[in-house]
């Protein structure tokens, strides 16, 4: 790899209203303790935060809302103004229009003018692509410090008068799966205490001949009215590919990196769901590695859950240790990963 | 600039069906020989190229149908296969769904695999943004050659039931203004014969405190009833607006350059629609400069239309001449350049 190293100085993270349990899910849909009983064991996802209100219907927080205030939350503890920041890169799969790019919105609400901005249209590897462009501004000398965003905001798909007792399976399993909100970190070409260093980042494609396992739809005003489904997911090739493509990625941080399995200390694992994530977990059984997840509180929140995990682990991550975080997406199938080494509370640059 | 140079291979195009020009347009929506002649003469734009059916409604090509001909064809062009593409990236305001991105859609079809690929949303100044991301991927030594791709189907928001001659002024404006394309580059770090070094890349958000100009709006199944305009553009602003940024982006192309205006042998100015392109073109005035327009025949075709010029610069640069290409987005104000300079037809390695 040529160029300089790259940094995280920070990462920050949004979460719309109060954590919606399942036991509010349940009342609000009128499911019953056998339902809640079902959500826990089979999906393991305890809570949510929703940019939708459950009884009004009434849509609070955008996601130029929501990364604004991630946005914000990363520069403020990278200690950097928005006359710092060199380029903004968004990763969404839930732009809140086609044009202009949310990125821009949300530059325009920090103050940031004048430079590189880009958003990345993927499911949750989004993330790790959003930090990947961030770090190829960096290493090819176009940029020395970036904001990174990742977010998504299903709200619009959320169908509230929808009668879940009747509704099929899958339609159940949406509801309790995801979250709304946005994550951000900030990127640099200089370290500084309490930072990590980027030791390898990819995002690979792998989706030859394959259909895709997530479908998301957006309808014009044309086609509005068709009744083509706008959301699909197929959950038993998820969990059938997910789990290895995972064990594939770690493999290859570790080739990349010269780690050995016992070298890492904290593992951000693929967000699903609060169950699968347990079993990818256990399947890779990294002998010493804390597992950092969000999914049980924040629930499968797309391109923000990245920015989540990297929040936690740089609040824990002292100087030498190795992390190491990895991406799925189903939808194309994406193999996303990244591996971090801490500075330490006192490095300097 | 650090790292090596980036050259541009190749360019193609792809569009949808016959050239549908003005009398067609107002045969099938019933508008008289007046209408067409404030067509010709306000407007200035002869014909488009339509991926729906005006007669059945019925949309004929996908962005990834126009997207995947285009790419076949750039890297036929640059005698590439797919397994010399390091990377793919792709700049739409419309791509075909939320999920999977387009642009891995693409890629299956050609065959590409196991690489990164990145799909930028944006609007016309997405082309240049992609140019720019394939750029920082040579530039930071993470692929050698990247496929570009540009594109964008606004059949969804064709409206072909509306009584064009009890529609308001802008939704005329907009029938005759856009059309349908995709686009595409092969960026290598090693030049070729016929190929053209980038000397000078960048795009610039300028949106601080500003309105945008022009707006696109997708539906989820929930807000699909919403009455909220699906796109809106605020055509006083760009008129006012988008020359003066094209002088600035032709001043700080030279600047990053060293080149004077004389030097400027190829000029590809904003597409907004044939009169606007050729009000922009007069007034920079550049002395020697030929004009590379595409608008009359391809109408404005967002994030197609910079690998439609390039295409036709190409074909025409010989070795040392200069091109300048600039796009300006109104959507929330993106000023976009770049510098080529011809390799030549008999330039090897």
């Amino acid at each position: 790899m040529p160029g300089p190293d790259v940094h995280i100085l920070s990462a920050a993270s949004a979460l719309p209203g109060p954590a919606v349990d399942n036991a509010a899910l349940a009342r609000r849909f009128g499911m019953d303790a056998l339902w809640e009983q079902w959500v826990d064991v089979f999906i393991g996802t305890k809570t949510r935060h929703l940019a939708v209100d459950l009884e009004s219907g009434e849509i609070r927080s955008s996601l130029t809302d929501l990364a604004e205030e991630a946005g914000g939350k990363a520069l403020a503890a990278a200690g950097l103004g928005p006359k710092d920041v060199d380029a903004v890169v968004l990763g969404t799969a839930t732009p809140d229009r086609l044009m202009p790019a949310t990125v821009n919105m949300v530059a325009d609400r920090l103050g940031i003018d004048g430079v590189r901005t880009f958003q990345l249209q993927s499911g949750c590897s989004g993330a790790v692509q959003a930090l990947d462009v961030a770090r190829q501004i960096v290493l090819s000398g176009n940029g020395r410090r970036v904001l990174v965003l990742g977010g998504d905001v299903i709200a619009r798909f959320y169908d509230l008068t929808v009668d879940l007792r009747k509704a099929a399976p899958a339609e159940l399993v949406s509801f309790v799966l995801f979250g709304d909100a946005a994550g951000a970190a900030v990127v640099s070409a200089d370290p500084a205490p309490g930072s990590a260093v980027v030791r390898s980042l990819f995002t690979r494609l792998v989706g030859r001949g394959r259909e895709p396992g997530a479908v998301l739809e957006w309808f014009g005003p044309v086609d509005r009215h068709a009744d083509r489904p706008a959301a699909t997911e197929d959950y038993k090739a998820i969990e059938a590919h997910v789990p290895p493509m995972t064990e594939e990625v770690l493999h290859e941080l570790l080739d990349a990196t010269g780690w050995k399995e016992t070298d890492v200390d904290l593992l951000l694992p693929p967000q699903l769901s609060g169950r699968m994530t347990r079993l990818i977990t256990e399947r890779l059984a990294l002998p010493g590695a804390l597992d950092i997840s969000c999914v049980d509180d924040a629930g499968n929140c797309g391109n923000a859950i990245v920015f989540l995990q990297i929040e936690r682990a740089l609040a824990t991550l002292e100087a030498e240790q190795r992390a190491v975080g990895i991406s799925i997406e189903s939808s194309k199938w994406i193999k996303a990963g990244f591996a971090l080494e801490g500075a330490g509370r006192k490095a300097a640059p």
